[in-house]
């Protein structure tokens, strides 16, 4: 037994949104129809439209509607440091928290061979000779410390190690530790591993 | 800062949803742009189609998008039974669960005069003339057991009582105790109060 096939379409395409269930998306549907219309509407409109219009900057590679994005297009940014991430959402907790000023590439994932995201997916390609055609004099690597972001982070490393002039290039890799107003007691193993070989002197 | 204005408006509007904040939004968001385009563009149109051919069952209120809803044009129901129930959700889990094969009237909310929802706005008028307009004999009131449900069932009786001939109709309220598959030792006071009030003779 179910609703009316309409309901039951909208029921079903509200599946598609990550952390929807089947008892969720019931309640997401006859919520907006008994009781938001207007706001569902709107969500239907926006949608369609950032479906049609949100693309990829040409630059770093992030979701953007103009064909460079808002930090690709800033005027002050400092054009000689160039930051790694795996996804847009991480160009966006860079951008609210760690007073970062320079530019930005995207990867959109890590690499994943059994998927079949290589190198190339990644646009690697794009990344070495955005580096050598921009003199970019830093690159900051800031994937996920996770097995895939960290794999990524040593093939990007080798790759710019082989194919660039490390002379006139740094290569970094953000710092991992224990996260600031965390307990020791609460840290698991890996991060305090991290922690303690990356311990810096006090001079 | 934040993404493109176009992906700004998606995460505004998505927050339209019950029980999406701002950082669930965001996710939806991304995913959708990353990883599902496609079932994006099904929700955008399922939700526009709902949104514009949804309405009332013109005899049980619940949302249809034909006159009548699927229930009130079946032919096998026992149409001299009438469930009162909250919500179309109701309306679903007891067709699911309970084995009921009469008919329903779907308030579409609870008295609640601080909100301005009073008998007019529960179509309570409607219900009493469909009683006697369709020879009703038993009116079974569902409604949730909450202190607005309570109120509401207690209102409804009441005037069942006063406008119609209560000798032809029998109204009854579902049954208040112990969950099936519950546990007396985590059934709450009120709940233990209700099992104990309507206990039955084993006879």
């Amino acid at each position: 037994m179910s609703f009316s096939p309409l309901i039951d379409d909208l029921i079903e395409s509200l599946r598609c949104l990550p952390g929807v269930g089947r008892k969720s998306a019931q309640r997401m549907a006859l919520h907006i129809l008994e009781r938001n219309r207007e706001g569902g509407a709107v969500l239907a409109h926006s949608l369609k439209l950032a479906l049609e219009q949100v693309g990829r900057c040409e630059k770093c590679r992030t979701h953007s509607e103009t064909p460079q994005c808002r930090m690709c297009s800033q005027a002050n940014r400092n054009t000689a440091t160039l930051c790694i991430v795996e996804t847009p959402a991480d160009v966006l907790a860079i951008e609210q928290g760690a007073g970062y000023k320079g530019l930005y590439f995207v990867l959109m994932g890590h690499l994943s061979p059994m998927d079949g995201i290589g190198p190339k997916e990644l646009g690697l390609d794009e990344l070495i000779s955005r580096i050598s055609d921009e003199s970019i004099s830093e690159v900051i690597i800031a994937t996920n410390p996770t097995i895939e972001g960290d794999a990524t982070a040593h093939f990007i490393h080798q790759m710019i190690d082989k194919q660039l002039d490390t002379q006139l290039i740094s290569v970094t890799r953000i710092a991992h530790g224990v996260p600031i107003g965390g307990e020791l007691e609460y840290v698991d193993g890996g991060t305090l591993a991290h922690a303690f070989a990356g311990r810096k002197s006090y001079t």
